[in-house]
């Protein structure tokens, strides 16, 4: 399908390869950026130019930023004594959108899993351990994902975790604005185990 | 939800803006993009860099490619004295996917339309009637839209070529591997009306 020309056909070749987009939709992506060249492509190859330069892995928690340590581990108000663990940047960023917990994160870099012979090595476990023997930390809140893998992960971290410090993880139960006609079984059962008095 | 740091963010917002991708999408494709620095964010940015300086509208036929003409009207090969007029370069690269047109193209740059005043002068016509008596064309394709505005710029250039070169349009009927019961009826009634023998 090489139509167009060779450099362009290059860039729809690699957008397409991006998640969510496809071929289709990489031609159409690329034809606006060529309607505004001035607009779109060049600050868009600017901006990723510069990220791609600038951007690294935080040494503390594993966030992606700018710099050594992330905005969030540089932020000094957001020293609490709060470690959240997730899986992903992905989650981080999905957590900080929900703008509801005011503390640091730490970025485990996936989930245990017996099948891909992941184990505690190869996440950053071993770091979340010792940040919390050295950073006075009060509470590690586990938001991993609902699945086995994240699960495993969660019980085996709050494990290792034992009489050190307090360990909770998210609460599970009927999603805001969730329907229960079409929730899964699953949830409700554990939202009527988790059931609070009104 | 500025959840990821500045550049970060503004890559986002700027990927965001692309037809087919909208915020959520934007954020998948920028962290596969940070996972994979060195493989797709640098090339692509790169490529993007590049079709940016580079890519200009052919003079002669309103395609884009990186020099004053385009591949396709500096490919000898290609004046068989075939023209195939498009509404836009989406359209002429969809017919070169078709791999059935071995002539050269004229790109309009949209259609007439009374409604958002929009004249033969404000589109890339007088440029066509320019390059059928220049060129020794023998036919005018009229590739456009089956709207209702393709179909009224397709009868104006029929009007102003005719008498002067074979003037046609692509034919109507049933896409291939298209189910009757699935077709609308003008579709349909326009099959019926081309019928040929078998």
């Amino acid at each position: 399908m090489a139509e167009a020309s060779g450099d362009i056909q290059t860039l729809i070749d690699l957008l397409a390869r991006l998640p969510g987009l496809g071929p289709r939709s990489a031609r159409r992506a690329v034809l606006l950026m060529l309607k505004k060249r001035g607009q779109v492509m060049a600050p868009l190859a600017q901006a990723m130019a510069e990220v791609a330069l600038k951007a690294r892995d935080c040494v503390r928690c594993g966030n992606i930023g700018d710099a050594d340590l992330c905005d969030i581990c540089r932020n000094e108000k957001r020293a609490n004594g709060e470690i959240c663990v997730v899986e992903d940047v992905a989650d981080l960023w999905a957590m900080e959108r929900g703008r509801a917990f005011g503390g640091r994160y730490h970025v485990l870099g996936g989930t245990l899993s017996a099948l891909d012979a992941v184990g505690p090595e190869d996440l950053r476990i071993p770091a979340l351990i010792d940040r919390v023997s050295d950073e006075g930390v009060s509470e590690v809140i586990l938001a991993l994902n609902a699945t086995v893998d994240g699960q495993t992960t969660a019980h085996y971290i709050a494990e290792r975790l034992e009489g050190r410090v307090r360990v909770t993880s998210l609460a599970q139960g009927v999603p805001v604005g969730g329907e229960l006609d079409y929730l899964d079984d699953g949830t409700i059962g554990a939202a009527l185990r988790a059931r609070r008095s009104v």
